[in-house]
């Protein structure tokens, strides 16, 4: 790392001259979003919890049939409170407070739908390759702690919970899953979506935990709107994004763990282009800090053993299907984001895009269909 | 247009002090191309034209069984240089003399494939909705005067030539298309490839003009590596990029002709993400200026006719597997954007992170097809 950057934008507005700054932000990030007049009560538990607040409103135009129909998202990137070594239940209690400090904030933000990041109750410790102590972290989604604990959050507060864990899958011989679990604002567990696809890359060892996921691409009906969850690496592959758009998702959450070198300069490209692609809001988020792991553990980089893994950079935003987006949340620290959606936006840049209308999926499912066959001959021209 | 900003990359290398610049450059752009060092009399050539010239290396890690594949691409873009009442033959005279003269400095420079923008022969008259004189600026893909003029120049420089036209497609009823034709380095016309998908959207009346293109996903084998061409609103489209690489394309051409407010905040995001989710390189071109057109005519957005087609804002660029990218070219100018690949990146990236192999490609294909069925139920969770 060379210098602690707070976020890209910051520095921006910190150095560049206004009318540049302007052009810069409507060249990089689209329209603007307006900033929430958030209440000085919010701002001051946000800061004396000691984690950073935003709050952004996209907007749609009026339409003569439809009332706006407005939601608000709450996105909650962390560092994990305490040291690994530290007992599971232990550090399962840090990250259940912590967590619902930062919720009862996003319920003074009057938000609807709040999602936490990927594996949220535990260090992503899949870079080690042990098997315990952390796959002690897993638990049922039906019925686990973490759930029960949601379900309390969601009736409490009368908000939508996206909870990504590392699922226990008893009945089915007892494996594990990388899943988000879905609570009702009724306190009732809605669904679970698991993890698409699944990394073999870097210190991001996860094939070794758990398989690619069964569960389709489910898109879950809220009081609030429809909304999917994609999970981390499942933000590389553009075809499951498209799946979720196609089945009505118009949230797409983004519950991700994932470092600096590797994949910093992608994060703000991928989930936005899907906001793009699919007329749809994307959420992204991120977890903060560096983890320390007591064994040491190689990375497949040809370097040496070491025990830290790399920088997860926060950053988390929301992007919009007409290409404009939050800036992101801090790369340093705890934070929340609560963003106001205009769920109408949606229809209305797919009406003026027309994607989905142009998309030709017919001609992609027939092509898809013959690229995947063995004796599959890629249609080169040749002099 | 509030500012006339020269390039967003420009404005921050002019206003961040050097640590944040490079953070920023980091996160913004990946990790940094090296900077071609080009011969004074080239970039006086390029000066002497009027026209900017850049020039970028993007580099691979050395194997032990294949060399390095380096190949030098050129991007083009360009203001008409002549009004549109001009006469017909008159304009594209005056495009290919001023393609030629920045053909020529490309060819000093070494590039070894050439792409102009979309529809390079012509204004971008199809805001219009009129047909003549706009439509005699078609011609045969296989032996119009431009197909010839641009063997000339593969000929002379020992160059490929992707040439965007609009094809009048004599043999199937005199049809009009919006079609890349590509040449090899021998002179031969090696084939062409049409548009996957035509816009509908503000002034990009394209489907008053032409249908969507009946080429599928071809990939062409040249002497420099396999490439395929993208043509503009294509870039939307996640699928098309997929399937061109699919196909076997290690360099997407994405020629195109777009404007300020309808697109300008998407055109960093989306070739660049296609260039990460199918670890290739891909080319993105756009035209430059404001075009004039003497009848008025109206957008579909509730104002008045006008005589002026939107701001053409250049910015091309090359993106590369690994998520970074080349800065782009000047909003306001005419340019030669050269850049260096090493093709071997590809193959490397995609050993790293895997998005093929991962990609479950049989899984989607089913959905995708079941997608389509007119009896289609979306997955949708109700509680």
């Amino acid at each position: 790392m060379a210098a602690q950057l707070e976020s890209v934008e910051r520095c921006l507005e910190k150095h560049l001259p206004a009318p540049e700054l302007q052009e810069v932000k409507r060249i990089l990030y689209g329209k603007e979003p307006r900033k929430l007049d958030l209440a000085s009560a919010v701002v001051k538990a946000a800061s004396q919890h000691e984690f950073e607040l935003q709050g952004y409103a996209f907007e749609a135009a009026a339409e003569q049939l439809r009332q706006p129909r407005k939601v608000r998202v709450g996105l909650i990137q962390n560092r994990i409170p305490l040291p690994t070594e530290t007992a599971v239940t232990e550090q399962v209690a840090a990250l259940h407070k912590r967590i619902a400090e930062m919720v009862e904030v996003a319920a003074m933000c009057g938000v609807n739908i709040v999602c936490f990041q990927e594996a949220w109750t535990m260090p992503f410790a899949f870079c080690t390759r042990e098997k315990l102590p952390w796959t002690e972290f897993a638990e049922s989604a039906e019925d686990g702690p973490t759930t029960r604990f949601c379900q309390e959050l969601a009736r409490k507060h009368n908000m939508v919970v996206v909870s990504p864990i590392l699922e226990r899958d008893e009945p089915h011989g007892e494996t594990l899953w990388n899943t988000a679990v879905i609570i009702s604002n009724s306190g009732a567990v809605l669904g679970k979506s698991r993890k698409t696809h699944i990394p073999r890359v870097g210190d991001f060892n996860e094939s070794t935990y758990y398989m690619e996921g069964n569960t389709g691409h489910r898109v879950f009906q809220t009081a609030f709107g429809r909304i999917a969850v994609n999970i981390c690496y499942g933000r590389h592959h553009p075809l499951n994004w498209l799946l979720y758009s196609l089945n009505g998702a118009e949230i797409i959450f983004n519950p991700s763990a994932t470092t600096g070198e590797l994949s910093e300069c992608m994060w703000p490209v991928e989930a936005r282009n899907a906001a793009i692609a699919n007329h749809c809001f994307t959420c992204a988020i991120n977890r903060v800090g560096t983890e320390y792991f007591k064994n040491e553990f190689t990375s497949g980089d040809g370097q040496k053993a070491h025990h830290e893994f790399g920088y997860f950079y926060g950053s988390s935003y929301v992007a919009a299907p007409d290409g404009s987006r939050t800036p992101g949340l801090s790369r340093l620290q705890d934070g929340l984001l609560v963003a106001e959606l205009d769920l109408n936006l949606c229809r209305q840049v797919s009406d003026k895009w027309n994607f989905k209308m142009t998309g030709r999926y017919e001609m992609y499912a027939e092509e898809l269909a013959k690229a995947v066959q063995q004796d599959f001959r890629p249609n080169i021209i040749r002099e």
